[in-house]
């Protein structure tokens, strides 16, 4: 092939390949994870990647026009099929279309990629993975108890004890306070949906940003302009009062109870009172099971951008300070989200299923137990393989034998392969992370003899020795044994360094 | 929602969803995969689902016309990207875009799903998974070897000790043949793969049904025609006495150097005799490491459809028996395959880049496992979830509380979260394949107590007694322990049924 039509390998903006160090250490995050998922009772599922369009819905946030956000392309039946954009879409498929013959209520969990169709950034991609655990068929809040303490549990199991917090609120609660300030009726659905996603930004914008999205209207550093709900100021001052309830005031002792209890008093009747009420049963749930404040805590500024929730919202937030772009240190925030929603499954069926679930950000998670430093990613370090030198091209059947006999001992090994002298071949081991090389000249050969190179120890040896001329009389951490100990020899190296 | 607006929950066809038994099994092959791949020296990559159409290329066999058998779509800066139909093209792309980082020959593995835009028939998917091991960076047969050698100590790990045989070919002696029957030059090379897919049907068809393909074509039971390679009937002749060579003529002691020597003295010389000489280099390595001709053997007879292909090609069989459509007994047959794909990473580069690896079905693989029983996957059989019945709704709290402290101690439990009386309870249990259901009505309350009832021995018993009365007046296998004790006496079960 000419030159000139050679091909770019390059990726779709988005898009990341990954290597074998952070498969290794990601899949040790989404083992413990798993683990405590089955401790709870929930069981595996999976769905595939690809559904009809219409059966996924259309629930992203930020997504006003349709086929935004997703990506999609016609079958040849000419319907249309998408990527899944999350988890809980099939998920409420799959229930729907095997309803009778799963148990009920049915606790299931799934991980795997999702893909949106959006303008990539830092940290922001296109395909990324979730880790979702849901309930359908339980209307209680008694399951949203549970999945508030399976976010807790897990992110202890983590490695993250003392650094996070469950934040958990109600929509009923913000629902019946937009009523008072005149967002009630069907009318005002997408003006209520503005509202909630205006708020879901607190953390990101602060006060004064969403003060300006519950209003006319935001425009951000690089001058995009975002459309506001269009309360007028009374309204947006008693939605930004209401998201401060509590903040700040608390002692070391606070309980939900105290919490909860305040808010009663402030709205004693309706719909508002109606989510408190259930907030109380589920902090009585979670301080009998032993959760206090300081892991499971009501917190009414929680919001969630989605639509489709109905009830219990819930936020894992990581409480532990970073720096953000633009350097300001602000908490971790969020690593996972869910909530209750009794409407999803109820598209496919005559009636109302009730459904709750939370979805892990998988790779944010992973970037902050990277940041903490959590011991479950320490000690992901393997030893590279057992790099077998080939000094002769024509005994190659014997290195082979070699390399064979290795394996058949579970030492992972392996033969050295391209094309290259002894100089390469080491620099290959090194780059390898190999702890020991097999080394087999004809000298060797004839005496059944090989050599064992620790490289290892070579490395620190060679640390130590200033002069290259002391070294190359040293020959350190190389020795000769017969071929029929080389087995033993080489688990001893490997004991020593990696005991 | 009214009812005429319900959606139809349903999967385009093609997809399939999976429940947890089968992934748990399917789980514990991949993991035995995995560490095979491991002790051989390869290491992970993961690549995402997404590429550019034409970093993919279009090596698919049966696919002659552009886009065909592919899901693509366009990008919104009107690129085309497609979903990854195999792994060996993205792993061409990922090892052009990071070729000087990566040492050198690279051994690595992946496993994940791909997607192929065509039509589905019974055990065929349009989204199924592959595993794939592939060195690149290395010419040398040996790398070849170590490939096959390779796919006989998975299949071996995974329990087929004695039931396959890797196969192994090499595309220069085919290529020699063709060009003596006139099929030489560029201008054919359009009908050397016709003439290649149609010998790659070998198995499938016969040797009638190759005769056809090779000659003027081939009319299957649906009517169905496929223009054949057009050949006459000396060549074609040729061609099937060719890949007839060595069949059924060796006994118990045959030997691929053999094999090799019979073929030699057919092939003294020219590109065919090239291929053979590649493969007695093949044999002698994997003689040399103890792999004899009952587990890896050299048959001229193999070919895989992919174009890419430039020098040996492999193909692992299963070779027990099993019924197939027509009712006939019949090898299981083909599970992998693979081969040295020189060409395909210089696709992006100046010059080219050996390659060489091999692809797992897995699903196909898997229903071999499950036909013949592998001790791998059975014993994945775990305990459901000890199940806290619901008495007293009132009580809840208290009820959440037995479950917290189960699960403190590492047993699996669930609270019972339906809405449901005691009956419908151990109905649930029952499902959920529970060991025992924890009990505590109002008198157990008072007293401390709970009540443990043994689900796995009560249904053992109740098969042993007759009538009802019987059954009521013996309550076999419940009892009422202290709440202290509650953990040690389900744990005294557990142990007693999962040793």
């Amino acid at each position: 092939m000419a030159k000139a039509e050679t091909l770019k390998p390059r990726l779709p903006r988005g898009f990341i390949d990954r290597r074998a160090d952070a498969i290794a250490a990601q899949g040790r995050m989404l083992e413990t994870i798993r683990q405590t998922f089955e401790l709870y009772g929930f069981e595996a599922l999976e769905t595939p990647f690809i559904e009809y369009t219409e059966a996924l819905g259309k629930f992203l946030p930020d997504l006003d026009r349709p086929n935004e956000g997703v990506f999609s392309f016609q079958d040849d039946d000419e319907s249309w099929l998408s990527l899944r954009y999350d988890l809980t879409a099939p998920l409420a498929r799959h229930v729907a279309e095997h309803f009778d013959a799963l148990p009920k209520p049915y606790r299931s969990f799934r991980n795997g990629y999702v893909f949106r169709n959006e303008k990539p950034g830092p940290g922001r991609f296109r395909q990324f993975m979730q880790f979702d655990a849901d309930i359908v068929g339980a209307g209680s809040v008694a399951a949203d108890a549970e999945i508030c303490m399976l976010m807790a549990d897990t992110l202890d199991r983590l490695g993250l004890q003392g650094q996070y917090v469950v934040k958990v609120n109600n929509r009923k609660v913000l629902d019946g306070v937009m009523a008072a300030i005149g967002l009630a009726g069907d009318d005002k659905a997408g003006q209520r949906l503005t509202v909630l996603r205006a708020i879901d930004k607190l953390d990101r914008l602060g006060v004064e940003g969403v003060r300006q999205l519950l209003g006319p209207g935001r425009k951000d550093e690089s001058g995009d302009f975002t459309k506001g709900a269009g309360l007028g100021d009374e309204e947006v001052g008693q939605l930004v009062q209401f998201l401060g309830f509590g903040k700040g005031t608390e002692g070391p002792d606070a309980s939900n109870a105290a919490y909860l209890g305040a808010l009663t008093s402030l709205y004693p009747e309706g719909l508002a009172a109606e989510g408190v009420r259930e907030l109380k049963e589920m902090a009585a749930l979670v301080t009998a099971a032993g959760y206090g404040r300081d892991r499971i805590q009501m917190d009414v500024s929680v919001v969630r951008g989605l639509e489709y929730y109905t009830g219990p919202v819930y936020e894992a937030e990581l409480t532990f300070p970073v720096t953000n772009e633009a350097g300001e240190t602000v908490r971790f925030g969020s690593v996972a989200g869910g909530g209750r929603y009794d409407g999803l499954v109820g598209r496919f069926r005559a009636e109302p299923v009730p459904a709750t679930g939370f979805s892990i950000g998988v790779s944010r998670l992973f970037s902050a137990l990277q940041l903490v430093g959590s011991p479950l990613l320490a000690g992901v370090d393997k030893p590279g393989p057992v790099v077998v030198l080939v000094l002769d091209r024509d005994n190659i059947a014997d290195y082979q034998r070699l390399v064979s006999t290795l394996r058949a001992e579970g030492i992972r090994a392996e033969l050295y392969l391209g094309g290259s002298g002894m100089k390469a071949q080491m620099k290959y081991a090194d780059r390898r992370g190999s702890p020991c090389a097999i080394i087999q000249g004809s000298n060797e050969r004839e005496a059944g003899e090989v050599q064992i190179k620790d490289l290892i120890e070579g490395a620190r040896a060679a640390e130590s020795i200033a002069s290259n001329a002391e070294w190359k009389a040293a020959r350190p951490a190389q020795f000769s044994v017969p071929e029929a100990e080389m087995v033993a020899r080489v688990k001893e190296v490997l004991a020593q360094h990696f005991p």
